[in-house]
């Protein structure tokens, strides 16, 4: 299949989200092709002159930042095992994807990418209008993904490189619910579309 | 089965979304039921002190506030007939569960009740921390509870006021999604729920 | 003087913020010339296709946007004398300064025109980048000035569209806190800087 | 004078802004008592029990936070001298007036300490409604002062933990914006008023 990527690089963004170590072992069946499959992506988004933003959960000490009436995330304030999963080597980026170059890190303390960050000022100040989106787990994704398309950005969504633990909640996120705000494509499919756009600063 | 619902009338809000009376017609497979199981859930909800807002889709003339970029909007922009669902009694909430007493109204213009409203504000100024959500479709709902859950609101959904035109993607939201942010009850269990908690202002 | 007016009509907004019968009668002390400067500002800007938007303060029945522990806001909450100010036609932008054609107005329950509003979702999806303002009282304005710096607007100040009680508050403002983010002009001085621009639509 | 102080240190918080040791250097005529001054009401509010949070300018490498439209941000984004007075030990907070213990750091990269920063979330988790307040220079603090009054926090300024270039600037803000949405207090009138106050953790 012949994939028109209609994208800009020059005002485009990769959002890599959630790729911690402790994360990626905990929600990939198989890490090793995962890892290699989204390492590409990067690599060649890179090249090819998008922006390169990754985007994981950490803390202060003590987590201020975590709100009691919050389920999902009290339980990590209130849970040291928890919290080592966002510490330390377990929660750093894991090397085969991490951040490399002029890539951009943003921390964030709940589930979208975009609450209490400064993703939205970053992606203003440098014109970007696109994202291409995935991460782990894919339930998680959704938010971030329709919060972008509430916030108007151009949304492609890479499945391949998202992974849930239930793989239903999985299929019917990524068959049926994200295709009404993006272009669901798999990581070959982008890659595909990728050689046909010249980066920016080429002739 | 006995429900134990622990909220505070004074500091709880239902929410009820996208009630408007063409968007139930299209997205509600027997309307009749439907809302006269919303329209018990609002009285109840009345008598028993909590706040009820109502959000629904709405435009100024020419539709200022949507983007070119965002897919799902203009589509609506670019359509006389989409349009047309917005606007005049067709845009307006269904008799059935409209607006009543001090009921309050918001106005969105995306998918998420929070984007570009005054909802937030709203909630924080009457010191509201529980919201009891439902809507229409169940695909849209899930951003709001989700933003709803980042923003640290403690969370009701009640999963047969809400419809989509997919069964699978209702249930797999409701079933699997929703419980990982929000209590997901049925009406009836939520009708149930409020009988044991007495109005603030009764002694 | 010569003004070199560097802005494009096609990606600006004029922000003419609390021109409401009741503001404009307590704050400007000349209000039949300070209503014609502006009213020919507006008309110069339509006619030049600069978007034309509209700010005032508004409430819902019995205000539930309103916060005790806000001292300004809750004052009127508990006045109402003080919500007579911002209801029926006193309430209502000037005739001599309102909407007209494809004019958007805007509602706000704050100081800001920015919080709690649409304003940013319009101004970005109309691709806008530059604001020219003005308003009642100068120390409101300076909120919005900042505001909109903050978020990255390009910035213009009508000064002799601005009036405050405290001549020496706006004297500070318009010429020493303003001018570090915003270019101050008089009305003249813009009136003038527009003729060297033509409307995107001409030839 | 006998100050009643009427906040309560649960929810009660200090933000001190911009006191890099660059930027005190620069704004302070004198350096030494401002900052013994402000030392001491850090000192006697973390004893009160009150949380103290820092906020001070920072960036990414090669500054990807600055849009080129912001005048203020990208004078610094495009000369290596201005964007030494954000690293390095210029950057830092000046050791006087430090983190310590528990208090919270938080880097903005706009005017306001609310702008793209996590700020607003940590305050709503740890239920503040209080904020005392104070910074560099004068004319920047107004910006969250009126942000924070925006967002329906109890604001308290501390005058003389302010400074600015420009005296009638810092006079003109201090004695009669300010006073709008704040209570306005020097230090000793607001350690004089702490002393009434127990801390919540004492019987």
């Amino acid at each position: 299949m012949s994939v028109q990527l209609a994208i800009d690089p020059a005002h485009s963004a990769v959002l890599s989200m959630d790729f911690s170590t402790a994360i990626v072992s905990i929600y990939s069946p198989d890490p090793q092709s995962f890892l290699a499959r989204t390492a590409s992506v990067l690599k060649q988004a890179r090249s090819s002159g998008i922006t390169v933003i990754h985007v994981r959960v950490g803390f202060r000490p003590k987590l201020p930042e975590i709100n009691p009436r919050n389920t999902l995330f009290s339980a990590i304030k209130n849970s040291v095992k928890h919290q080592q999963l966002f510490e330390g080597a377990a929660g750093e980026i894991h090397p085969a994807v991490a951040p490399e170059g002029d890539d951009i890190s943003v921390t964030k303390h709940r589930a979208s990418a975009f609450t209490g960050t400064d993703l939205d000022m970053i992606l203003r100040a440098n014109d970007i209008d696109t994202l291409i989106l995935f991460g782990i787990a894919t339930s998680g994704v959704v938010l971030t993904v329709r919060h972008a398309a509430d916030a108007d950005y151009r949304l492609v969504v890479i499945k391949d490189c998202c992974a849930d633990l239930d793989a239903e909640v999985h299929a019917c996120l990524v068959d049926k619910v994200f295709p009404r705000q993006a272009t669901v494509l798999s990581a070959s499919e982008f890659l595909e579309g990728l050689k046909s756009i010249k980066p920016a600063s080429e002739p």
